[in-house]
């Protein structure tokens, strides 16, 4: 399946002040520390070289959307709408930060995470005093992180109709990341079973809320759409998300693991409970897969070998599947709002576009 | 020190309404947390029973002294102050939950804390999952406080600029609670050294500040206080709060342990760094404390040993002064702002009989 779509003429690229108002907050963050000594002072400093130089990936897709949805947005609606993007990235990282404890991940996409980098460069006796140093302070940081996006929130240069609902749905946004992330670790721990609806549902939760249904309806909400456009908007992030959920995990497996930025195999040594394996569960190869999933030490051999039981036993064909009708769902509801009038077919084609780069991410 | 005042006539006791408050938000949360999974409702459930039940210090603190700053406040301000009053309850138990993650507890007050009840209730394989689950669990949960507090001031119905007053107010008590925190990790450490003036600034900024500063800023604040009685209200809190921290660190080594809530000795067990262990440290004594400092197994002959060594060495007194030189500076700041006509006599006295409270504890 291929989206060809006809992209609008250039205008500027919003991203780049997101960036910079990142940057500001960091630096007056980093000066405001040192009032509470030189530890706290290198962990803000830390914090900002780990959070800035992401790909932005959140906050373009509401400055797209929310451009889409209001072509001429005067500079102050601009403004507000870099301001909540913004935001939402100190969220991404908030819940990567606590992630990453739980998980206990030490790098990220081949390298030292904020956890890895403050747990090597630490002067603590032990290992484990180095780990539980560099976990506490991520979890405090995580606090900080949290904090200062809600903050963001409620601080909105909106009018107060439009501060409630941003306050409503950033809250119930939060509500849903942390149930997503607490069934993750049940499934984990075979507290609960893993079956393929579970891990679906536990990924639109952990991900797709806050990464996709977030900024599409925080555009929504800016550019004052109605409810059910927002509703719509939602759908397609629901959609999107998981979408962006099973590519990566099909990419950690089957990807060239040379052009992307996933750890190869991770997945398969963290034994992870992914759409993949939960499908693979429910078939007679499971048996010669499981002896050696979630193996810390698991050779290149044994992974490759995996891989392919994943595809003999029709894993990897029934995601593939699945990623389809996610694209196809989104591509029905834009179509249906677009005729109902509910958003203009610009908005429609911006979300298109952010799902064609979606499927340049298999290659 | 004595503290001799008369009790104003007794008047409706507002702290059951913040019970109340607090009894329907969770009943609220455990019913909207079943869509998401029977483990996410349970985790809820054993929240609400720790959080409950408490005996609302803060609260009571915040609802005091605004009553006595404004005497005849209508309903709409009562109400106000009380919605507070509560999510002040609810951050204090975000960061009772980090806290305990961070500091490994399993109990408080001698009972299992939320980590110990879901551990021993988990079906998880071993003991190390078991953890890993309640603690994963807490962080999440932490979460969820710190966000829910941090709404309910995002929220309060209150006028715009007492709003932003009040959103200024909780990110400094978080910015501060955190850096106190961590630095109290740092010291536990080793990572950054022990002395009198580093261990008392943390038990300022992670203590005193969210649990005495807060509510007596904010009932200025709600009352329309000037901000000089507001920066006065903070002062007297932060020494309030360290002169309570310090009774605290003198009644877990030389209290009577039938009759307050600590666990004998914990502290020394331990290995935590308060005022009276950074005092001893400074003697030649502490070449004899040493040895069994944060042991583990420390038996209750080794704990007594040590605790009249720490009576011998002059810590207790020198903390039993610092706690004087708290309640001195207390008395003079508030006969200051009164002499100032910054603040009533009424709201002074309702403050020191929350300052006499504290001086019961020491029995």
């Amino acid at each position: 399946m291929t989206v060809t779509v006809t992209q609008a003429a250039p205008r500027e690229d919003l991203s780049p002040r997101v960036e910079e108002m990142l940057r500001q907050r960091f630096a007056l963050h980093c000066e405001n520390a040192e009032a509470y000594g030189t530890e706290f002072a290198a962990l803000w400093r830390a914090t900002a070289d780990h959070a800035l130089g992401g790909k932005l990936v959140r906050p373009r897709l509401l400055l797209d959307i929310h451009r889409a949805l209001v072509p001429s947005a005067d500079d102050s609606a601009t403004v507000a709408a870099v301001d909540i993007a913004t935001h939402i990235e100190l969220l991404h990282y908030a819940f990567l930060l606590h992630d990453d404890v739980i998980d206990g991940d030490l790098t990220r996409r081949k390298r030292p995470n904020l956890i890895g980098e403050l747990a090597a460069s630490t002067p603590a006796t032990s290992e484990e005093d180095s780990l539980h140093w560099a976990r506490s302070s991520a979890i405090l940081m995580g606090d900080l992180m949290l904090s200062a996006a809600i903050m963001g929130f409620a601080r909105a240069e909106v009018s107060a109709h439009a501060r409630r609902r941003l306050l409503d749905l950033v809250e119930q946004t939060i509500l849903e990341t942390v149930a997503g992330e607490h069934t993750d670790v049940a499934l984990s721990h075979g507290i609960i079973a893993s079956d393929v609806d579970t891990v679906l549902t536990m990924s639109v939760y952990k991900t797709a809320t806050y990464s996709f249904s977030l900024p599409l309806r925080a555009a929504a909400l800016l550019a004052d759409s109605s409810d059910s456009a927002e509703a719509t908007l939602q759908s397609v992030g629901r959609h999107l998300g998981l979408a962006y959920q099973l590519q990566d995990d099909l990419l950690c497996v089957f990807g060239d693991h040379r052009t992307h930025g996933k750890d190869a195999f991770s997945d398969l040594r963290e034994g992870k409970e992914t759409a993949l394996i939960a499908f693979a569960r429910s078939t007679g190869t499971w048996e010669r897969i499981a002896p050696r999933f979630g193996s810390a030490d698991l050779s290149l051999r044994d992974a490759t070998a995996m891989r392919d039981l994943l595809r003999e036993c029709g894993a990897e064909r029934f995601v593939v599947g699945l990623i389809g009708d996610q694209l196809d769902a989104v591509y029905a509801l834009l179509s249906e709002a677009e005729l109902a009038g509910e958003i203009s077919s610009d908005a429609a084609r911006s979300i298109l576009v952010s799902a064609s780069r979606l499927e340049g991410r298999q290659a």
